[in-house]
């Protein structure tokens, strides 16, 4: 499990870091950014929380603009952001649009053709990038929360919904709520795991919620209203009555006048690093 | 003066918005940015402090990655932000080096061929710029104040300590501080200005606090010492020293293990808003 480092540099008297190595659940080289408050550059173990960006975005978005490197710092969170799918898979298709393929992983793990062989952006989530970023770097896996925006908030959602005992807290900013009912989720649902819808719903936060599963925590979701994908390919609404149903502790936040942009997700980023730091420190 | 509306964003609770225009200095259109905080959308007229970025740089670099836009915010601040150069000038040269031309306008009016005829960001910062944001936006222009980044920095201190009555606050992130020294400088200065480098001494703040101009402000600067641009384009004991002889308020602080980098620039943000918001209102 070696890594090489890319680039390194100090950063509200923490590090941040963008580092490369070859992934065996991808079959693939994969790049991964690390931030690490003051207190783990002594070696410190500090909690964690995995960041998780949306279509067309890479390791290096959520880091340079959603403002959060200060509040990590500000709370002694690590964070591990990770790219938005493989690269260079060379798998047909994965070029032809923005929401399909490379920049579109979805964060599970494929099982039709073409994809399957390389886009198994779910298990690297799940298991190969925690284990190695916690071999590399003085992260606590114990304490260890997940978060994300649009795709990649609802890949924070199904991630924590799958395995609450590996993400302690989880809060998302605009997820795609409900993916087997929206335009986004259903391309990519089918080029991914096929046609049968009922294969979708292990990667579906609704989905998981309807067969109950839970998470122990709160899960907060900041949402605004003015964003120009919410009825169409997010639809909280969804998620939110079957929160309800499923017993599910949710705080859904809507914001009158707020976009789809990191805009929007810098305006509210203290909230989350707040809400995992109760959450992972207790 | 009609400027086009390229969009408007919620953000902090303020506005974030890009604009065009026809430019008269430049001769094209050109595009900048402007935030306004919560109180200004009302109607109220705020401190304005205008952003200059460094080379490779647009009007959306210091809002995307300085983490400015909070603290703005929080001190009742606008800003602005122009491109670092005109676009689209067609002159000949302007695209091959990422240190002259497009991208690297310096801030300053060329007077040789075949700059001359639109690199003038000089004119376009003193005059056309505040002129008109302060036509269409909630803006007070008797508090107006300067910072910027690199070359941009470089353009905040020369405008700073060519017309202190316009700008009262002044302050930047590793400057270049004595273009007509270093490499970078004099390349641009050679083809903007010409070879007599005593028609350099206008545009260059070490050359202008030898002469015996100074701001009534104390100048705000921060530097990393690991930037790798400190000691070959930089070069801040220059500036320290002249200040010093000049009488000029000067607050260099300089910070072990930071780089040149908008990382090392979001760590210090809030230190030089509260820097114009004390200068512009206090």
């Amino acid at each position: 499990m070696a890594i090489e480092t890319l680039s390194e540099t100090l950063c509200c008297r923490g590090r941040l870091g963008f580092y490369r190595h070859a992934s065996e659940t991808l079959g693939l080289d994969a790049t991964f950014g690390v931030f690490l408050p003051e207190i783990a550059l002594s070696g410190t173990p500090v909690p964690v929380v995995h960041l998780l960006a949306g279509l067309t975005c890479t390791q290096e978005t959520f880091f340079i603009k959603a403002n959060a490197v200060r509040f990590a710092a500000k709370y002694n969170l690590a964070l591990v952001a990770t790219d938005t799918s493989p690269r260079g898979a060379g798998t047909p298709g994965e070029d032809e649009s923005y929401d399909l393929g490379a920049g579109a992983g979805f964060y599970l793990d494929a099982t039709a053709a073409p994809w399957a062989q390389h886009y198994r952006m779910g298990s690297y989530i799940a298991a190969e990038l925690p284990a190695l970023t916690e071999a590399h770097f003085p992260l606590d896996g114990q304490r260890r929360g997940i978060m994300g925006h649009s795709m990649g908030g609802h890949g924070a959602l199904v991630h924590a919904l799958r395995a609450p005992e590996k993400w302690k807290t989880v809060s998302a900013f605009a997820p795609i709520m409900h993916p087997a009912a929206v335009p986004w989720g259903e391309k990519a649902f089918t080029a991914y795991l096929g046609e049968d819808r009922a294969d979708w719903r292990a990667w579906d936060a609704t989905a998981l919620l309807e067969a109950g599963r839970t998470h122990p925590g709160t899960i907060l979701i900041d949402q605004g209203l003015s964003d120009q994908f919410l009825d169409r390919e997010l639809r909280p609404e969804l998620f939110e009555a079957a929160a309800s149903r499923a017993g599910q502790g949710l705080r859904l936040r809507r914001h009158p006048g707020y976009d789809h942009s990191y805009w929007f997700i810098q305006t509210f980023i203290e909230d989350h690093m707040a809400h995992h730091a109760v959450g992972l420190k207790g």
